[in-house]
């Protein structure tokens, strides 16, 4: 089910640097997302959908957190660890690419940042990737050095950020492509400034390299917002479940392989260079994997929130998969979900009953994105 | 601050196996604890103590994962994570032992049970050492597969622990040493019965190796236990501080040592296997330490709740160590506080400032445990 409870907190769940001035935003619910609290809504989901869909919101992203990649091995270890070509990153660009293992089981899957030569950062999704390529280079005995950066992302994302962003920073910012990034101060604030974030509405992400400027940095984006009438916002799951955004951990995780998933661009099983998980991934392709990410519209009445745990995919009384996100979407009017479903059953156009909190319900099988 | 905030449930935020049974026994407050839903509360903290202090409760304690060690090189692999000399360590026993990498940083503090000669638990604090282990024995490229096994423990905890271990599992629980444990079936459900549990109250904790059985083992648990009156509880922070229990995440992480804790007798630094910090921890031993981690009894007004994030520590105006733990003792009406603070200001005795959300106290360096 759906909902929400109490918390307590503890310094093992860390508090962002911008933590009170969401507090005073009036920031109404939370996650931990990194070991990190961080804000999940502020008037409601569906209040700060449309904040979002319409206008231009702030977020306290903190929690994706940066793994710094250096060393002389640097690159050849950020090409090891993921199926994407990276032999074309510049410096000054990210791409999205999936961390995977030997099995082919996806770590996370970051936005890879080049900031030098033989320099990465991993902004990364739920999972201690800092720990997994410290064992890993650690055994490799490669020269490469992983450590978490004082970085702390704050996103500004919706249609009418382009007039904000100028203000703040120039119009240097109409130019920059997307995951492109600049080194910036504002107001002496040390920032990266990248085209980038968690939602399609369009934005930009502030990485803040000093925490103990995070309240300035906050006041700064909102003074200059308010013009714009700017809101604070937070990833929004129905947004994000209409864009086909994925969440690390409900949607993928380590049992997950990339060829499950509607992300062929962003795997090339066949680069140059080595990486962990080809022999697995050749494997998989060549076998064909079991089961496929997609998405259903599903019949009945607006669900009530999104899906807090897996709901089970029923064909002919049958188990073929599981739900891992869903909501209903206010704007397109129908209930929208994620599901992995075996093969026989996810195929654009096939039928099969969800069973959600609300009882069982026929549903439909169509691609991602839902808009 | 300590407190409470409202928190949104997903999927990503797994729930025990216990959950539905916790709801049911009023749980008021959670945490998430290695991606899960973990309750922190039922009647309060003060009441919830007593109830631990003076009888017997229940707790959902599945947020202690286990990685599951096993292959050929599971021995040699466990014995090389820790500086802890697991030479002796039986078929059938656990040992409390720190888990560290190359630098000597603290990657978590499990009990290891071995379950045959190459099978082993790590039975983890709040880190993903799945992610660590799996990364180090990939690039090691050693015969060990590590993996997260269905198990969940539920512990029983508190001074009259022992009519009820009997009534359900018979005489033989009497005689078990602390840290050992046995493989035993209850109405059918798959367990492993150790002697163990966060805290010095005595107790057991009972392994659940199916986790579709979750509901049936509280129940039983609960039924036999209404003739000894037991509560549902959970880890209890004011019982933990005043008895020396360390707090992966609070008290300690990857940027503490062991030298720097009072755990010596939890490390062998010259033990003869190979292991992985060896070098880092025989510098940091031929050095020094630079501070230390104490006990602090601090004056004023009781502690309302714990520390929510860290308090600095002060002498002379200059900041010389953190508070990572505090509580107010009801029974010994003194408020308790565990910090890391440099050499010159951590003997016992030292007078020191720390600064609570409640002003600036003084307060004095004593030994833990408190009790």
């Amino acid at each position: 089910m759906d909902g929400h409870v109490n918390f307590t907190l503890s310094d093992r769940l860390r508090k962002s640097p911008y933590y009170e001035s969401t507090l005073k935003a009036g920031a109404k619910t939370f996650t931990i997302y990194n070991h990190m609290i961080m804000p999940t809504s502020y008037e409601g989901a569906e209040a700060d959908y449309w904040n979002l869909m319409n206008n231009v919101t702030m977020w306290d992203v903190a929690a994706e957190r940066q793994v710094e990649v250096t060393g002389n091995d640097a690159y050849k270890f950020v090409e090891y660890i993921t199926s994407r070509d990276l032999s074309k990153l510049q410096i000054g660009q990210g791409k999205y690419a999936l961390i995977t293992d030997e099995d082919g089981g996806i770590i996370n899957d970051p936005i890879i940042l080049r900031l030098g030569e033989s320099h990465f950062w991993l902004s990364i999704a739920d999972s201690d990737v800092l720990l997994w390529t410290r064992g890993l280079a650690c055994g490799l005995g490669w020269d490469v050095q992983l450590s978490e950066p004082d970085v702390s992302p704050l996103a500004i994302q919706g249609p009418n950020h382009l007039p904000l962003m100028i203000d703040l920073f120039g119009n240097w910012v109409k130019d920059i492509k997307y995951f492109f990034f600049k080194e910036v101060e504002l107001e002496g604030i040390p920032l990266i400034v990248q085209k980038s974030g968690w939602s399609k509405q369009g934005g930009f992400e502030l990485y803040l390299r000093d925490g103990s400027l995070g309240g300035k940095l906050w006041d700064i984006v909102a003074n200059a917002g308010k013009k714009y009438d700017i809101k604070p916002g937070t990833p929004n799951n129905i947004e994000r479940v209409e864009s086909g955004l994925f969440s690390w951990g409900n949607d993928m995780d380590i049992k997950s392989n990339p060829l499950e998933l509607p992300l062929g661009n962003f795997c090339q099983l066949d680069k140059e260079a080595e990486y962990l998980s080809r022999k697995a991934l050749h494997k998989i392709r060549s076998e064909g994997p079991s089961k496929k990410l997609v998405g259903l519209i599903v019949d009945g009445a607006p669900f009530i929130g999104g899906c807090a745990s897996p709901w089970k995919v029923m064909s002919d009384n049958q188990i073929c998969g599981k739900v891992s996100s869903a909501a209903f979407s206010p704007r397109l009017k129908i209930n929208m979900a994620m599901a992995t479903i075996d093969n026989g059953n996810n195929e654009i156009g096939s039928e099969v009953k969800v069973e959600t909190p609300w009882g069982a319900r026929s549903a439909k099988v169509t691609s991602i994105p839902f808009n």
